[in-house]
């Protein structure tokens, strides 16, 4: 399959994010998709391409004006006001309070993100369109007849809802290309998640929608980040009702358990009999990840390639998460090679 | 008038905040209680006595059960399972997602903050509650009797809600006392909120409710910190309509105008005829504070304290924010110097 691509990734390089009450140096990291991408040339996965240039409309069809708005401008605000260091929120609308935009650069932070560790840098609106240009330059493979496409994201998307930013992720960009394969014509598209962590930002884009299933393979929110979405009971509502499926697993899940969760999802997808199947492609489920605490092996992640393969569907893998950056090439390719395998390709 | 004042503030001794995206040195520190004692003893404004242990029953008056039972054993958790460093929480519950509390320390951590600025150390919960016996002893003084008292809280208390922490602030000193004096038989009590920051979480203890009258005057949430409440529109619910009222004024406002708003909150507690006042005395309105952008002199909480003193009603001073270090302790008897000035004594 093809990799796409953009250097345009290494604009979003953050000094720091708050972690366990200390600042430390961010996890999120170029060198990250640097890995990935020298893995995908080593290994002959296919040709690697430039992304095209969607411009915002596609963006628009998942984030709200508003927030798009606040992330196009939010570094020149934060340098006029607070000065040139990354911008980082501080408080929060909880309980009783008023989910109202505040009119300062320091309040709208505050008012579009939902932590503390996802630090807007001068490049972020740079690196994070060429992000979105890269999931939608794959899902235009995906939709022009290829089998497969892997759009080597960063930063990641996830994590980023209708109208804020966290979990080191911007524009959802999974959700972004899922939404325009579906204007594109496709009836139905389902979106798979692997992240170690809950995609809870494409999860609420889509849940009360019944054209694009959402499955969620994670640690479980009562134990792990992001903790206030991806409990079990999270279905869908309205016309998304049973739309929407989560597996919370707990901290030291292995692959035993964590691939029965995966057949089932995969069941549920076959069912669904979708057009295109999205991926959202983390690896933080491998055991030395940092910040994890799934214990996947690397050669697991060939196997759950080969598993998400025999769907035989049209699929695009986006890039998402994944911590350990001496293995994390390996990883993220072993998956796409364990497809290609399970293709005969 | 008498002083209540505990050694145990210092056990709350943070070492650094989130400030505009960077960690820097807790703008609430210990010296800031030292120096408003000397200036309380300097200018022999009456003896300092020591608090009486009033135990968790009045905390639970104005507190979840849940929350308080979090505060006091978060430290141990959180040691055990992050290591023997300040506690900062990292993720909350944005549009779409749960408030449910989490298993996991970092998650209820997270679930029981309003921000990332306020650190739980590991003498927080001794501290916090020897503040609140601070402020339950001044009004155990002005319920005997005593027609005023000065309860030097440290850490403040205004931002912390019925379950959670926040803006330097645990438990909510004003709103317990206020309470305390309500189940003593008070019929009706005022508070007067003159920090620089909205009182959110005073608001909303009493935000429903006609016995407590509540009155802030502070810095527009539309500019400044919390920026999720403090909008002159929230008048009260319920039985509590028309006995909340909010005057938030723009950066750059001077006494001019702050005395403006002063006297009207001060006709209102007028008319109100409560049995006592609690004033949350905040002296951040002070032009040269750090984090801080009104304009008020030392001298202008000198008139302030006497506009207060001429309403002629049994009062209790509950000491807030303030972090111009310097003149911390001038600005903070000028208020009470100018209060017992109107009383003649």
């Amino acid at each position: 399959m093809r990799t796409v691509y953009s250097d345009r990734h290494r604009l979003q390089d953050g000094k720091a994010e708050l972690v366990d009450g200390r600042l430390l140096p961010c996890f999120e990291t170029p060198r990250r998709a640097d890995l990935i991408l020298a893995e995908v040339k080593a290994r002959g996965l296919g040709e690697v391409i430039g992304p095209e240039a969607f411009g915002k409309e596609p963006l628009a069809r998942v984030h709200d004006p508003r927030y798009l708005a606040f992330l196009e401008t939010a570094w020149d605000e934060w340098v006029a006001a607070h000065g040139d260091h990354d911008a980082l929120p501080l408080v929060w609308a909880i309980r009783g309070h008023r989910n109202r935009e505040p009119g300062t650069i320091g309040g709208r932070l505050s008012y579009f993100s939902m932590d503390a560790g996802t630090p807007i840098t001068a490049g972020t609106w740079k690196a994070a369109t060429a992000s979105a240009d890269v999931a939608l330059t794959g899902a235009k493979l995906v939709a022009g007849g290829e089998g497969a496409a892997f759009s080597l994201c960063r930063p990641p998307g996830h994590h980023s809802g209708p109208d804020y930013l966290g979990g080191y992720c911007f524009l959802n960009n999974a959700a972004i290309a899922a939404q325009w394969l579906r204007d594109q014509g496709a009836a139905r598209v389902a979106v798979l998640d692997i992240d170690y962590h809950h995609g809870n930002g494409t999860q609420i884009v889509f849940y009360g929608r019944a054209d694009v299933l959402f499955l969620s393979i994670h640690a479980d929110p009562a134990e792990e980040y992001p903790h206030f979405l991806g409990y079990a009971d999270e279905t869908g509502t309205g016309a998304g009702e049973g739309f929407t499926r989560n597996y919370p697993l707990p901290w030291g899940t292995g692959f035993d358990r964590w691939s029965g969760a995966l057949d089932d999802a995969l069941a549920a997808v076959r069912a669904y009999a979708p057009d295109a199947v999205v991926v959202s492609l983390g690896v933080d489920a491998f055991k030395d990840d940092p910040i994890s605490r799934f214990t996947l092996e690397s050669a697991d992640f060939t196997t759950a390639g080969r598993r998400i393969g025999a769907l035989n569907l049209p699929t695009l893998f986006v890039m998402e998460g994944g911590y350990a950056i001496g293995p994390i090439g390996v990883n993220a390719v072993n998956v796409l090679a364990g497809f290609e395998d399970a293709r005969g390709r």
